[in-house]
């Protein structure tokens, strides 16, 4: 592989080192050579396994048509596409948004992109909970900011007193994600108003405030024992950041938002510049015919009782075996505790077929992260060759500790 | 309006200092309010004034049913698109690119992002010449690198002398945009070959060399009077940024790439920080939609007959009424000298549903830029409209000069 030898821009070694990993394993791995071929069982990447719903394609068809010569000329953040936004966001979250507080991006990565050019400068630091998203260092990297992985606790909720030790006089944002990737937890009232008192107590004494991501790409992926609890509620200066690739399972198709918080001090401030900042990033808006069907695919979620079936099936089945199983309660994530070391049991797995992540992606090591997004199919396929996995990675386990 | 007072980061004070006026016309503006209402005359964004082409909505329709279960999955740099990509290149240009040195990305202005993080610090310089089109700038100043502007020649050429003496130890890229914006002239040979050779000179003695970055938008928009020149033949380190929305006409459906030249003795360190970069610029890819439809929408540009038909009626008729008027070679602008102060006449035309852009908007002050993508009846409905501004607009500058 070449190297920079200043070629590129300083950041891109550091977005290398955190990134590169997971790019291998999207652009150049097995799981990609194998990618859509029969027989794969693809627990890998939250990427849908099964044909789109029938809704979604029914609302690009219904507006591929254009009704007038404007169709397909150049969009910002289109008035109908913020209003049923707003008027979304009232309904889940009980919280009064105006159109203009949302700002309509290329996807929940241009939100949070958005997010970091608009708040944050370089130098300074965003704090994540670590397990996490693979993507929040990386981004943060490029655009100059500091990355700070704070551990969650042990039954993966938030460390209230940990993120708020974390931070310095250098910190800009502070992410919670919830449901949370990888772990599938929800944090709770009682965290987010601990997380919401503590951080009013600290910016009252800051010239530069410390904002809140509140990344709600899964905030509709709920289980039937779990409830979402909306951060905005709890915490005054909060930022949603959303995607509907999540909701929807078609992340090829690039469309979300940002929204802040009605209740910031800085709420017109914010406003008054999104659109700068939306230019900046490389016209960061949705196509036409995304913001176009937005009404449309405001009303659609995926099946997620089928969702549900399925993360019991995987989780009884893997626990039936022996698995140590953290079964989730929101998003699409199963992660399961490895019998032995981590590379070995996913390269035994992708040798038969069946391809997950490992679990240092997401900052959590001696694990695997299992997406639920595989079909049903692939999750009867899988079970018995994780059933044989544990006891071929248990034997490899004991041999390498003997 | 509400100040930043610290609230934002801070490059957005330059942001907003470059693109205010711009931003203002776009969303807040006589303008934006009569957009699309019937009996407008609209020559103020280089937007669709007629329905989009038959074949670019066929092109559409044929790819929104999904043809496989990944068809709305993550999409990347996919490999056909890039192919389709890399023959086109090789068609235009006579270089032989290869798949790999294409990036996919969310419009033409995501290219010049990705290549704004993927080559430049902050700090470091981006030179390009005015008039110029009005989003380098801000887009320059929202990730921390200092906009150069160089006057072009009188005749709208490139100044290589200029151009040459503004560079610094910290210049890293220099844009030249053939066919212009918001001119029309097209870089000859004999300027391309002197910018080349010179910048070979310069980065010989250099750690970090300084790219070309040729925005070549308007590529394909060249009347037959006009013959684009591939700036790639003639200057070793180019990268190509480019947009589908000017050749198509379909701005707000967001297609581009970025090329790296093959002669570029660092193209291998570029090609492999591709995917790294346009994670970090946002998951910056084209929509699964955009990606499919591409080999079909490489096939199509819009009426550029019925196009030149237009300017030359519209050059014809300002001219015979006494403006001074840049006839095009390339790209969608005429630009004219006003009879009297900038403002005022825009003021006096919108008064009458007829709408340019202001030439200080593109760094070319006593001038408005008329975009020919309006309709040959509102040329119709212009010309006797801009024959009494004329009048008036020369009235008005008797009595300010007087």
């Amino acid at each position: 592989m070449a190297t920079n030898e200043a070629v590129l821009a300083d950041n891109l070694d550091a977005v290398r080192a955190s990134f590169g990993p997971v790019a291998a394993f999207f652009n150049d791995s097995r799981w990609r050579n194998r990618l859509g071929q029969p027989g794969v069982c693809d627990f890998a990447f939250g990427n849908p396994q099964e044909m789109p719903l029938p809704g979604f394609v029914d609302a690009l068809w219904s507006k591929v048509e254009p009704q007038n010569k404007e169709w397909y000329g150049y969009k910002g953040n289109e008035t109908f596409a913020r209003e049923i936004v707003a008027s979304s966001l009232q309904t889940t979250t009980g919280v009064s948004f105006e159109p203009e507080d949302i700002a309509l991006t290329n996807g929940g990565f241009g939100a949070i992109e958005l997010m970091m050019k608009l708040l944050a400068n370089p130098g300074e630091e965003i704090i994540y909970s670590v397990p996490s998203w693979f993507c929040y260092a990386p981004m943060a990297h490029l655009h100059g900011l500091q990355p700070v992985a704070v551990p969650m606790t042990r039954s993966f909720g938030l460390n209230v007193e940990a993120l708020v030790g974390a931070i310095t006089e250098r910190t800009r944002i502070l992410v919670v994600n919830s449901p949370h990737n990888p772990s599938g937890s929800i944090a709770d009232a009682a965290e987010l108003a601990e997380l919401g008192a503590r951080l009013d107590g600290i910016n009252q004494h800051r010239r530069r405030p410390i904002w809140l991501l509140s990344d709600e790409a899964y905030r509709e992926i709920v289980y039937s024992d779990g409830c979402f609890e909306p951060p905005v509620r709890h915490i005054r200066r909060s930022v949603i950041c959303y995607s509907y690739g999540k909701r929807l399972l078609t992340p090829g198709q690039r469309v979300g938002y940002f929204a802040v918080s009605p209740s910031a001090p800085e709420r017109f401030v914010v406003r008054d510049s999104l659109f700068f900042a939306q230019m900046g990033t490389g016209w960061n808006f949705p196509s036409a015919l995304m913001q176009y069907a937005l009404p449309d695919l405001e009303k659609l979620v995926i099946d997620l009782r089928g969702l549900e079936r399925r993360r019991n099936r995987l989780c009884d089945g893997l626990e039936a075996a022996g698995y140590e199983v953290t079964r989730p309660k929101g998003a699409f994530y199963v992660l399961v505790r490895t019998p032995g070391p981590e590379d070995a049991f996913c390269d035994w797995l992708a040798a038969r077929d069946v391809f997950v992540m490992a679990g240092s992606l997401c900052g959590i090591p001696d694990h695997v992260r299992l997406s639920l997004t595989a079909s049903d199919q692939m999750v009867d396929w899988a079970l018995p060759k994780f059933r044989e996995a544990l006891a071929a990675g248990a034997a490899k386990a004991t041999r390498l500790s003997a």
